[in-house]
């Protein structure tokens, strides 16, 4: 899913006043207010580029709109090698240095994510399966994070508790089983929204696809029990398998034939990548 | 540094509405309104737990307040086998279950840097030196990674733009030299805010130090580099070094007898940790 | 699906706002602050009583919390007669004064609602068709008229342009075509949220169907139109219509065997019921 | 009363994130980022057109400014037949898809108030009496509804409760009578706002009178009950009439000469107008 | 007119973020967190106490509700001798210390406009006529600054610019005259908001009059113009005089007979007065 | 300091809304939309110009961007002769208008507190002394004062809690004594904060300077005592001090040698001055 600027701007705010509060004392004090700069960010390792729908943002939020103008010299989710110059920026001194480490900090961490996920996906291109995201996500940048994740060429799970039906043991135990589970949710839902019900045996996956779930996250199983999961379940319902991904195994869980593969990792075991500002001239 | 709930609230609500929206369409559809639970949240690793003040409010914010209690068998900084206990919950099944996975990517990954952070400054504490912090932490997160370092062990660096003055080479260009740098800056700040200048060689740290700067940033330069400047450094101006400080060679840098170490990796290179939450009863 | 407080909360904030502003001069003026008062709400006509929930929270965000106490004499959702008290309220007679038309501007547009609704469902209780609401909502009330259109015992479609895909003529030419549209869709989605296609045509249907559609809107068909397009529809891919169901029409439509009946006029074509509140005592 | 844009952009934002969320997701999927589009706003109804000033803030909210260029062809306050085109829009086809509903939500509540407005104002041309509406909007909607009863030709009431003191039965009898409320009230408010009494017996009339009461608020009376209590109230009070106004009683009551005709029906009792837009080119 | 919370809050929401931002560190370093305080607030001089209401919100938001108890030994209003006691605090001892400036500036200003207001009404008891504040308040701060005029024993003029009409001279000179004016802004607003009309000469005042004006700003004229322009006022136009009012000259302005002498002095020309804290216990 | 955008903006969106709330009626019913003014913006005392940087926000966020034009005579902090015009406006009459007294409120508040200032500095320009202001300003206006000190040739203390240590005496107390109390803050906060202690004895000074604390705040000394404490304070560490300090007064403070002096008076004490804003043309 593309990036709408609706889902950064809050999380953007929060940046700038967290780290610039009433003042940047030092840029203030030490460069005019007249003075322009020229500067170069660049990819200091290789990496996916993600981010640079939020540059523009950041600049304008922390100065003025029109402060600093850009040119992008790659596209987002370009793989870059390492020395790759991704933005030439040029404006307002103060705003450029002020804004430079809270546009880094966002650089980093997605072109991060989208590195990550890159190198997952790569092992799995033969197949049909999908690798998508969870729900385990820095709080506050869930847009963000399943965006870059996106870029990178996973796939998203539902962004939320608010647009999708996920049942995991606990709804089912305190819903008195799965059958009535799924018929309870299946009444206050509307018909855009699917239900995938979580199992780990086969007589719960029985249980779900007769109840009427539409989807099946296979918990903590390994290839084989996959296998004989999907034996048993009928066209129409998805299968998803989580628990247990990892560099190693992923291409064996992918060639099970399920249809997606979640995992946390993609978004919370991401490195930063090192990506650095470079100011040409100043002054 | 302690945590202020002052500090927190504004990205709590961002993360509960980014994951709740207008409702947890699984739950309130599964669970009945007047259902109760009791939980475990447990370590699935060795850790050091932080995050333990955030939990109340989390529940509170997302429910209603005293919708959920705690009772907390590990202290904040504790440093927990896997299989702890870290605390209890008992309260209303919906709000328990809503704020469940908010809950724990908050301790996962507070609770990941405190970890990250005491494998780092168990291997220097044979030196006087500290370990600090710098501004490379997630947007948004500023005051919580900050905290959570300092209770893995680390100290802080300055908490933003506002609050410290670090005039980096960027600054000294667009004002004239360290010295102009110096002296503007010094004219604009008040006087419970110290003035760090980062140094790449001996010269510019004479320069510095004759500048009236209180504080030098080392950059990039090696142990024996370190030992160098410091012997050119008068006793009441403080040093710190960045710049190629891994856990290989954080010893060296060590005991070069510098004040500070900063290192952005205690922030942007920790690993969440495995914290789960177990439902015992619920209905 | 029930009504989370988080779902109202800046709505009414932004009621009391407008209407009580910096302070409500009447009330300031002519009650004393330690006076109290006990009041009932009452069905002045016949209705399905709907808004509950949000009483309390009205008079909490106007005084302070526990100003006035409530005793629901009615449950939400139920049919009450023409004089019936809903509602026993005591307390602070100022938080009562100042709140009172608030609350009932909510009761009022809600109950209507519901009522409404309810004489709609009414008339095709015999079929299994489920009448459902649409996005045409007054801004601002979006979660509020769909939980009174549940309240009064329709469904709902989805919640917002977040929740679900509905490709309109405008969609499909943008994209080249229903199958192009749907491909593109599909890539970018998750998997818990459904694709529904605007159809007119039986060709229209086909394609749809052969794009992968799961759902189609039928679009300004008659019934018997409605009927040859279900004949062709395989059986799971979900059918709506939409477009001139009124009261009169209603009963022919829901008897074709299409899923779903969605009507704007369930939301927009609402009138408010009339309920009072009546002070017994004050001093 | 003009509208001002201060008085309409909490809503409107409200508006936006309850109806786009984190993305339209359909929108996103199906339109390229660059692709235009042409479209109009049509009456599909004989009506009053109200609610233009928020269309070019409804575009530049959900995009950027700039994304949609509007022209209008009728004025706002204009009686339009069914089948006129009211504006012309043209720009970025993502944003014009995205907002569409929104603005429709928006024009068609307004321009329903000023049409509904407009066929009872017309009733009673012939007096000097005015029609003025009442504090029975739709929360949240208080600005915009009263604007739109502007437009079709009534007057407004006070705002809210802040800017305008009118004692009504409660607020008197906590006082202890309509001398002492009068009373207590004038000493706190400000001499630029006035005090109206709500009477219900020509007693009450004769006690506001000598208590000082600015304006009277005749309760529940009849034409003929209004006449009466006219002849005792001085020229310089003014006088309302509200309740039991109907479209058939309207111009009995305005005839007896009472100042003011307050009718909650105005707002409460508009239905919305049928207003589409159709889209002519777009890719 | 009273203290409303809601006319306050998002100023103390500002004054903490201002001032304690992400932590007050001297407290939170060297108080522990279970420590506890007894405190006294004094009066270091003679003053009019105003203020009381909002201390309690203070510490509640600065900490947690109920970090802190209160005894209010003085009433609001009350002339109180230097040395007395006003208030009595005891509870958590971060929250009061880390409140106690922001607590102190909100009462020193506010007593402060009270004690001022106190010294002008005191000179004018024996008349009839009404000292009433103006616009002239500190931005953020127009209801605090009015409810402590009104607590010194002054009068308020119209809040803000939404409720009530002041035609000045520019207003006057757009419109086309007095007259045009008037006529303009009636057809505009409800009829609980009076027109007053700034004049200068006799001959203002007679068109204002016969517009319709229901008060008279008689600017910058001498008690002997006024005199002169109240015999030619009829008794229902109420009369202000602004302009040249001092300490020296009220008594003169006063004896005029004008209803109401308007001073921005009272607000932008208070002194603090000074109070202070004593903590008696803490630890 | 200069002044930072970002640190004004909260504070003008409530000036905004508490004057001008829903409308200015005045403005909308007697001046056309179209309409257009030039206007000045006139010394009426001698002063010292400060607020320029606010003026052009004030009135964007009032009307649009662009409504208002400006071209300023004089420049920030220059001192002017009464009868200069320091600025030019000409635009949009209604923006202009509405935002008068909220533009002059913040003009004359600002331009009042350096012109007092600069009258306090001149006294004591030909010592090394610095003059300071303190945390005694108007809660919500801490930037805009600390600004307006700067501008009027004064120094500032700490921003706020957050961004400087200071000891007091109570948390000195809760901490066990001067000693105890550096230690433990020293642990939390970071290096580019410095810690001053509030001292009152030369056995206080002593145990300070011994524990660690770089400046000291002589707190109620007469200047001979500033005297004494100076002669055992070490060079390092630099001194304040407070209290007593009045424009009878300050001289000699200041050839004591102290490096500050710190005067709550420079900003709760000052007057506003002088400002108006005269309309040359309109309509």
């Amino acid at each position: 899913m593309e990036l709408s600027t609706l889902a950064f701007r809050p999380l953007l705010k929060l940046a700038i006043e967290e780290d610039v509060g009433y003042a940047d004392i030092t840029t203030l004090g030490s460069v005019a207010a007249t003075a322009t700069a020229t500067a170069r960010v660049i990819a200091k390792q290789d990496l996916v580029f993600c981010g640079g729908p939020l540059i523009q943002s950041c600049f304008d939020e922390i100065g003025s709109p029109g402060d600093v103008e850009l040119l992008f010299l790659m596209k987002e989710g370009q793989p870059c090698k390492s020395g790759t110059t991704l933005v030439r920026l040029k404006g307002r001194a103060r705003t450029l240095l002020t804004g430079e480490r809270i546009m880094l900090n966002f650089l980093q961490r997605l072109s991060g994510i989208s590195t990550h996920v890159r190198t997952y996906t790569s092992r799995i291109v033969h197949t049909q399966t999908r690798l998508i995201d969870t729900r385990k996500t820095n709080p506050g940048w869930r847009s963000l994070e399943k965006y870059a994740v996106f870029i990178g060429g996973g796939g998203n799970h539902r962004h939320g508790l608010f647009d999708g039906v996920l049942l995991k043991e606990n709804h089912i135990r305190a819903a008195g089983g799965i059958t009535m589970a799924v018929r309870r949710v299946r009444a206050g839902i509307h018909h855009l929204v699917r239900i995938e019900v979580e199992v780990t045996t086969i007589e719960e996956v029985r249980e779900a696809v007769e109840a009427g779930a539409e989807g099946l996250l296979l918990d903590n199983m390994s290839p084989d029990q996959i296998r004989q999961a999907l034996e048993v379940i009928p066209s129409g319902v998805f299968t998803e398998a989580s628990g247990g991904i990892t560099f190693e195994t992923i291409e064996a869980y992918a060639e099970t034939g399920v249809d997606f593969l979640s995992v946390g990792d993609l978004t919370h075991g991401a490195d930063w990548v090192d990506i650095s500002m470079y100011v040409d001239t100043v002054g």
